[in-house]
C-alpha cells in the first residue's frame, strides 16, 4: 500500500497544473527522457513502441492507397533550400547548419532537413519525364530538425519523428484530390484508431505552410481547452515544379509542370493521445496503439496454481492481443497503479477465489468498470471490452470538445469567451489578415481552421463588422 | 525485341568491369539514385523496399530475443563524443559538424551521430541504478553520417541506414555471450534469409572498433573475390561505463560498472546481396527480402480471357506472397528482361496455349529453369520453387566462396596468390600488428578475421616465421 500511494502522489493533478501533469505523465510512464542535447529528447521503449504502432497502421494505409516509401538524404545544401522563395523564408531561420565534414570546411554549408520538399523536387526533376511517370506517390519516415526556442516532449522538440509524403500529379485537380484524400485518411486514423475526434478544415493564408497554395489541417481539442494541430496536407500547385525545373511531356506531347502535394503526421500525435485521454492516474491508451493491450495480474500469487493459471490466461490472450503478465514481487496494488499509469486499456486479475469460481476480473482503464468473467468467455469479453474502451474514449473526448466549443457573434463576446473559457470559439471572418492579427492581440486566439463543415453564425466578421466570408474555428493552440 | 535488346545492352558485363556492372545494376534496377548532396544517395522505392524487408525480419528476431527499440537524438555535443579516448580518436576525423542553430552560433558544436555509444551511455547513466535494471537491451533503427572520401551506393556512403544495438549487462560473461548470440543471429539471417554464406570470427586488434575490447564479424565473399564485412558485434568491457559514470548497485549492494556491447548491420547488406547473387542480367534477389517474389506476365494478353486468367493467378498468389502482375503495353520479352533485371525470384507466364492445357509456365530467376505447372498446383509449386531458389542461391554462393578460398603456408605463396587470384587466403599469424602491416604492404591484403573454426595450416606465422597463434582469413575487402 505504501508503494501505491507513492505512485499516485508522484503525478501532479491536471486541475492543479496541467503542464506539470503532462510532463509528469511523460516521465513516469517512461515515454521520454531528457538528453544531454538541449531541446532533444530520448524516446524510451514504451514511448517508441507507441510510435511504432502508429507507424505500422499508417504505413499500411498509405501503401494500400498506392504510396511508396523512399529515403532522401538528411542534409540539404543551402543553394537547394533557397530555390523556392517562400519556402526558404519560412525555414531558414530555424535550421541547424553543417559547416564542416571531418576536418575540412565545406565549400557550401548544408542544413539538416527541416522538411524535404526541396530534396524530393530535386529528385523528381531527374526521374519524371513523361505523363506515364505520374503520379509519383512517395513517402518517407524519418526525423527532421527545427531549431525551436522552447521545447516540450512530443509537442515541440528540436528533432521530431514523422512521415512526409511528397507527390507529383498530372493535373491540379488530381493533386488537390490527393490533399483531401490524405486529410481524410489522417482524420479516419485519429478518430478510429486513436479515438480522437478532429475538425477538418483549411488553414488561412496566414497560417499555411511556407510555399504552399493551400494547407489543410485536422485540429483536435485537448483536455485543457487548447487545440492541437494533428496533421496537415499541402497543395503547392506547380510552384515548386517551376523552381526545381520538374517538367514532363504531357498527353499532347508538350512540356508541362506537374502539380505537387506534401503532407505529414508526427510524434505530436503521442502528445495528442496523452492530452486527450489521460487522467490523474496517468496515461490512458487507445487499444489500437497500446504497446500492452491487456495486462494479467495474479492476486495472492504465492498460493498454489495462481501463477500457472494467470500465465495460461496471458498465453491465451497473446494469441490475438499484445498481452503481458506481471509476476514480479511487487504487490498487486502497486502493479494496478503501475499499469494504470502506463495506460494499459484492460487489466485481468485472477486469484485463488476467482479460480474456485472459474472466473477472472477484468477492469477497464478508461472508466474503471469491473466485470467478473467466466474463464471460457475470456477472449470474446476482452474483444468486446477493447472495443468498448475505444468507443468510450472517443465519446468522452467528443463530449470534452463539445463542452469546450463556443460561438461568438461579436467582438466583446469573443474577448469574454477567450478570457473566461478555454476551447474552440466559432466566429465569422471577413477573410482579412488584419482581423486575424487583431483577434490575436485582443483575445489571444489564432485561427485554427476554416472548417469544411460551415455554419452561418451571422453575416458579418466578428472583428471588423464587414461582410463575412467564412466561419472559422479560433483558439489557443500548442 | 528492340526493347529487350536495349535493356540487356545497358548493363556492363561483370567480367568486363565489375565495378561498372555493380553501379549499372544499382541504377537500372532502380535501387538508388544520386542526389545533389555529394556522397549521399537516394534510396528509391525498390531499393528501400529491400531494406524494409530486411528490417522487418531482423526487428522481429531482435524483439523475440528481448531487445527493445528506442530513439536517441541525432546530434552529439563535442564534449560527450570526447568522453571515451579511443572512440573519439576513431570517429572525430570523419564526422559532420553543426555549428549554428537557426541564426545563432552554438556555444558548443555538435556532430551528427557517426554511431551512438556516447548517447546510449549518457542515457544509461541516468536510468541504470540497480542490478534489477539489468540487462538493458536497447536497439535503434536510424541513419548515421561518416564523412567518407570515396563513396559507392550501399557500400560506402556519407549517410547510411542501420540498426545499432547497445546493451548493458551485470557481468562480463553475460555481455560477451550477447556479442556471440547476436553474431549468430546475424549469421543465421545472412545464411537463411539472404542465402549468403558467412565466416564468423574475431577481428584483430588493428581492425577492431574504436573503443572496443573485442570485435566480432561475419565476412562474406563477393563474386569478384573481394570480402564484405556484413555485420559486427563489439564487446566493450566496462570502459565506456567508467567514462560515462554508469554505475549500479550489485547483488552485494556495492557500486559496480556494468559491461557493455554494441552491434549493427546496415544497408551494406543490400550491396552484399547484389554482389553475391547478381549476374549479367541484373539483380537476383533471395525470396525472403524480394519486394516482388513472383511476377505474373500474360502472354498474348490481347487474346480473350488472358488478362483475366493472369489476374486470377496473381490474386491467388497474393494471398501468401508478394505477387505482382504486369499488364502494361510492353512486350512480354521486354517484361521478362525488366523483371530479370529487378531480380524477381519467379516469373509466371500464361497465354492462350497454356490456358488450353490448364497450365502455366514458371521460370526461376537464378538458373532460368522453366517448368510447366498444372494450374491447380500453382501455390504448392511456387512454394517449392521459392525454397529451391533460396537453396540454389546459397549453394552457388558457397561454391564461389570455396573456389575462391586459398591456403598459404609461406610468404611467397601468399604474395603470389594475392597477385594472381582473388578471394580469401587462409594463413597462420603470430599475432603481431607488424606482420599485418607487412602483409598489407607486400600482398595488399588485410586480416578479415580470426575465424571461430580454426585450422592448423602450419606452426609458424606466414609473414615472420615466428610461432603462430591463430589461423586468419586474409583478403581484399570493400
Amino acid at each position: 500500500m505504501a508503494n501505491d500511494k507513492k505512485m499516485v502522489e508522484e503525478i501532479t493533478s491536471m486541475d492543479v497544473d496541467f503542464a506539470k501533469w503532462y510532463t509528469d505523465v511523460v516521465k513516469k510512464a517512461e515515454l521520454c527522457d531528457y538528453s544531454s542535447v538541449k531541446g532533444f529528447v530520448i524516446l524510451r521503449p514504451y514511448g517508441y513502441a507507441i510510435w511504432e504502432n502508429i507507424q505500422h497502421i499508417v504505413d499500411k494505409k498509405l501503401k494500400a492507397t498506392g504510396h511508396e516509401n523512399v529515403a532522401m538524404p538528411m542534409f540539404i545544401p543551402e543553394s537547394l533550400l533557397q530555390k523556392e522563395k517562400d519556402h526558404v523564408e519560412g525555414f531558414a531561420p530555424e535550421v541547424a547548419w553543417i559547416t564542416h565534414g571531418g576536418t575540412e570546411e565545406l565549400t557550401e554549408r548544408m542544413c539538416v532537413r527541416p522538411t524535404s520538399e526541396t530534396l524530393f523536387c530535386d529528385h523528381y526533376s531527374n526521374i519524371i519525364k513523361s505523363y506515364r511517370d505520374l503520379p509519383k506517390l512517395y513517402n518517407q519516415w524519418c526525423s527532421v530538425v527545427r531549431w525551436e526556442k522552447t521545447t516540450r516532449p512530443f509537442l515541440r522538440t528540436r528533432e521530431f519523428f514523422w512521415q512526409e509524403g511528397h507527390t507529383m500529379h498530372e493535373t491540379a485537380q488530381e493533386a488537390q484530390d490527393e490533399t483531401i484524400d490524405i486529410l481524410n485518411l489522417y482524420a479516419g486514423f485519429c478518430e478510429n484508431e486513436l479515438a480522437i475526434p478532429v475538425i477538418k478544415g483549411q488553414k488561412t493564408d496566414k497560417e499555411k505552410f511556407a510555399g504552399a497554395e493551400a494547407t489543410y489541417t485536422i485540429e483536435a481539442m485537448m483536455h485543457d481547452g487548447k487545440a492541437l494541430q494533428s496533421g496537415t496536407t499541402h497543395y503547392f500547385g506547380d510552384g515548386f515544379s517551376k523552381a526545381f525545373d520538374v517538367v514532363f511531356q504531357n498527353r499532347e506531347n508538350k512540356p508541362q509542370y506537374p502539380h505537387e502535394t506534401s503532407w505529414g503526421i508526427s510524434t505530436r500525435l503521442v502528445g495528442a493521445i496523452i492530452m486527450t485521454h489521460g487522467d490523474n492516474n496517468g496515461l490512458v491508451l487507445p487499444p489500437a496503439i497500446a504497446p500492452i493491450q491487456v495486462v494479467v495480474i495474479p492476486v495472492a500469487q504465492h498460493k498454489p496454481g495462481v501463477i500457472e493459471k494467470a500465465t495460461e490466461l496471458q498465453q491465451r490472450l497473446a494469441q490475438k492481443y499484445r498481452a503481458k503478465i506481471d509476476i514480479s514481487d511487487n504487490s498487486p496494488g502497486w502493479k494496478f497503479a503501475e499499469y494504470e499509469m502506463k495506460g494499459v486499456p484492460l487489466r485481468v486479475e485472477i486469484g485463488p477465489k476467482d479460480m474456485e469460481k472459474n472466473q477472472c476480473v477484468i477492469v477497464r482503464r478508461d472508466n474503471r468498470e469491473k466485470v467478473f468473467v467466466p474463464l471460457d468467455q475470456l477472449e470474446e469479453t476482452v474483444e468486446k471490452l477493447l472495443e468498448a474502451v475505444r468507443q468510450g474514449l472517443y465519446q468522452k473526448a467528443l463530449e470534452n470538445r463539445e463542452k469546450r466549443t463556443f460561438t461568438a457573434a461579436a467582438m466583446d463576446e469573443m474577448v469574454q469567451l477567450a478570457n473566461e473559457k478555454s476551447g474552440f470559439i466559432k466566429a465569422m471572418w471577413c477573410g482579412d489578415e488584419a482581423c486575424e492579427l487583431k483577434l490575436k492581440e485582443s483575445a489571444g486566439v489564432s485561427s485554427r481552421c476554416i472548417p469544411f463543415e460551415q455554419e452561418q453564425i451571422s453575416n458579418v466578421c466578428v472583428c471588423c463588422g464587414k461582410p463575412a466570408k467564412k466561419m472559422v474555428y479560433w483558439g489557443k493552440a500548442y
